[in-house]
């Protein structure tokens, strides 16, 4: 697969920046669409010239884990830049080109190939969109829910329109950042909290009945983050969270128990999601391709990673 | 209210046992149902004479949180044995008489006076019954669901019956004791595994696909069991939790999060169940009363909990 658009991601920030440390060098990036160049003789659903997007691991969508939906849990699937399971490697994605394992289950076409202006929003089925839609689906949202959205990255901000498109009543962006909370609002956000900790718990629950909301999704994956996420729902709700935990904290049980606040999610099976949500970024429904602020060459992708850590972009798309 | 027939519950045995400190004498006991002998002048749903079931804790039933389905959160509800928010002191339900605040909301009347035989079924919706209710609901227990119930006590067996009340196809029940697995075959269990640790997760996805549950009810509340639970759910799977979290395990964000186990639960709203469970138990179709394998009077209430401590009984019956 000849890659033609690929992005960084903020869990990509992590080894960046030595919170999680690299052990040995390799190649990286997860999130990328591209043009089929070849295919292996088992493949049938895929064909050269095919425009692809691939979710941010392969899996084959055959097993019982991804006809169960969660095919980040596929038995036989993997991740880019390492061995795969059939003996193989798997690229990373920030690169030229990718050798992609279980091509028919990874792989999605799209109908045509894609006008310019649709490929940023393609891009992001690979993982944000899908991502962010995840935290909505774990959470619940559906027709009339109140949701907070805590975490205004790119995944944050794909929970709020993914909240949006389910039918939300009301959608509360926790966001400090003035282009952020713009976008927030463009994609549905009926409210902004500026603020976090006890005055956000407070801000939120003053906009919902005093009892916070029905569903909240996450996606920082601090501590700090969660416990926001937790705090902000409502008795009998739902943390739908799928920020990468990072240094692993655990859940509180006991606040949990005591006001029957579910906590759904996790590393999100974007796979799953890609022809559902790809109709809606067809048919030009939802354009989740806004949170990409900025565009760089490929050669340059350490200015892309220094943009992003220093939060001078939401999410950069990087061009082969 | 004159108390009819009340009974031991498996969390009066933490501070039974010292595990959760009692710092002054007081009275116990949330599980009852009875006759009403005089009703407050506000009171209009429930009159003197009325057989009616108390669930194991009051709630006006009119707050946004009871709406929501969530009345053990109720803005204004209590705890029997302690003053109650109205001003008043609401007794412990182990006694012979107890004053109910907010009796419109927190008491369900029968259709009429039960016949004896029903009476232990009918106190069963004063808590255990509904609580093990609320696991499979909160697990999200449907027609065809895989389940695995972690707990043989009262709330476990009870988990095991509402599980197969709400058609799933399949319900593996742990446990060590021969009674017990006659009991939770009784209420619809499949499967009995009788081992615990490695060797009964082993065991639970030998059963399932190799991959666990849909559906796991846990009604222990230890980190063992905790974890015992996480590991029985299948990739997507939810566990449905109901045990008073003792000593405050924390939940390991890591492998929920890795394949998108989700939790879900808390001290069981059983108040909103009371109707919808009466339904089943008033005509037959249920019956959850034969939890109770002992029966004392009042006065040997020392014995009941002896009996439960030392697990000769699952669950003791007490006459007034």
């Amino acid at each position: 697969m000849r890659v033609v658009a690929a992005c960084v991601c903020g869990s990509d920030l992590w080894p960046y920046r030595g919170v999680t440390p690299t052990h040995h060098a390799h190649r990286i990036g997860h999130e990328f669409v591209g043009v089929v160049e070849e295919v292996g003789p088992e493949v049938t659903t895929i064909a050269p010239g095919d425009f692809v997007i691939a979710p941010f691991y392969d899996c084959d969508m055959t097993c019982v884990n991804c006809k169960n939906g969660v095919s980040t849990s596929c038995l036989n699937g993997g991740w880019w830049g390492s061995d795969d399971k059939l003996g193989g490697f798997a690229d990373g994605g920030q690169g030229q080109k990718v050798r992609v394992p279980h091509a028919d289950g990874a792989l999605v076409a799209t109908p045509e190939y894609p006008s310019e202006e649709l490929i940023p929003s393609l891009l992001t089925l690979s993982d944000v969109m899908g991502t962010g839609h995840h935290a909505a689906v774990s959470a619940g949202v559906t027709e009339g829910s109140t949701v907070v959205v805590v975490g205004d990255g790119a995944v944050g901000l794909c929970a709020v329109l993914a909240a949006s498109r389910l039918g939300a009543s009301r959608i509360i962006a926790m966001s400090r950042h003035e282009s952020r909370q713009e976008l927030a609002r463009a994609f549905g956000a009926t409210d902004i909290v500026a603020t976090r900790g006890d005055e956000g718990v407070a801000a939120v629950k003053e906009l919902l009945d005093g009892i916070g909301a029905d569903c909240v999704l996450e996606a920082v994956g601090t501590k700090e983050s969660m416990d926001q996420a937790i705090r902000s729902a409502r008795p009998g709700g739902m943390v739908g969270y799928v920020g990468v935990p990072n240094g692993g904290p655990e859940l509180p049980v006991r606040p949990l128990f005591n006001d029957n606040i579910g906590v759904n999610g996790g590393v999100a099976p974007v796979r799953n999601y890609v022809e559902e949500l790809l109709q809606d970024v067809w048919s030009g429904a939802i354009d989740p391709g806004r949170v990409f602020d900025l565009e760089l060459p490929l050669e340059e992708a350490a200015e892309a990673y220094a943009a992003m850590d220093e939060r001078r972009a939401i999410k950069v798309l990087l061009r082969p």
